[in-house]
């Protein structure tokens, strides 16, 4: 029998920008510098990093992701929220209605976000030839074991399909740590 | 069929210190002042805390949790120890050899802690009773599931038993935040 091994890809808290916040952040018509390339085709973590405050607690050095979005989104962890004093539900990427804001600084100015702050809903993104194979759907929910140094089974895993995809599995830091494991470990997908 | 229901209890990072540290951080003869119970009977928290500082960083204001215990030991939780910059490994309480060690500082004195950080191993404590009824036998590692926001299957969960036991689950802030749930919280042994 083949198992459904996917990669795990540990995202650490990491930001979101757009075009106009990038400006405001960086200076009109800033460009990101590229760091690395990230798993997903197109996406990558960027050299530029900003500040976020919150009601509580600030981090400093915050990742930009790249490149520019529609709506800018910080994601971190439930830890992470608690530092910084703000409450973000679970969310799929995109979805920011009736999330809390943060305050964005940057070397050349500030953001007062009004929305957009959330705990990422973990997920794995397949390209549909791989979702086809395995008879996984777009939206479906998976159970995946991740077998770490602190065995557990995630449920609720988001299928995300896409032929924009590459196969990974995203969890954020609470989520490794609680499995002991990190970027590179595999995962396995329990439905049949 | 009857469900095997235990309460949660989330620890976040807390220590346990021996008469001894006791003394060289509050001063000779200083007791302990009970904060408040905790489940397992005859243990507290209490109103004292110590800074506990490791090579990156520092955490200010570590509950302490009584009574004064044979061995000093810091639990917490992987994000801590990221921060903290030391590698505990996951461990059952009382199991210190080839731990990292850490300075820990009271308002009368500093302790170099040689060894004793540890992220505590999830288990779950059981009346003897309790247990008997159930089949679960000490030491058995038990499969549970916490329905929280973030639903998942707990597996390697130490069952700890003895008649000094109440019934609780004990999770760190990592595993808590991976499952979105919090103390009071309701998990469910899968085991048969």
């Amino acid at each position: 029998m083949n198992e459904k091994n996917v990669p795990v890809g540990v995202s650490a808290r990491h930001i979101h920008l757009t075009e106009e916040h990038i400006a405001i952040l960086f200076g009109s018509g800033y460009e990101l510098n590229v760091l690395k390339p990230l798993s997903q085709p197109g996406q990558f973590a960027a050299e530029e990093t900003v500040a976020v405050i919150g009601p509580k607690g600030r981090f400093d050095k915050v990742r930009i992701l790249g490149p520019a979005r529609k709506a800018s989104q910080l994601e971190i962890s439930k830890t992470d929220s608690f530092q910084l004093g703000v409450r973000p539900p679970v969310r799929e990427s995109g979805s920011i209605d009736n999330t809390p804001g943060i305050t964005i600084q940057g070397p050349a100015g500030e953001v007062v976000l009004e929305r957009g702050v959330i705990v990422a809903a973990r997920h794995i993104h397949f390209h549909t030839k791989e979702a086809a194979e395995w008879g996984i759907e777009d939206k479906q929910l998976l159970r995946v074991r991740v077998q770490g140094e602190r065995p557990l089974v995630f449920e609720d895993v988001i299928a995300r399909v896409s032929d924009q995809f590459a196969l990974d599995m995203h969890i954020d830091t609470d989520e490794a740590n609680a499995a002991g494991v990190a970027s590179g470990d595999t995962a396995v997908i329990l439905d049949k």
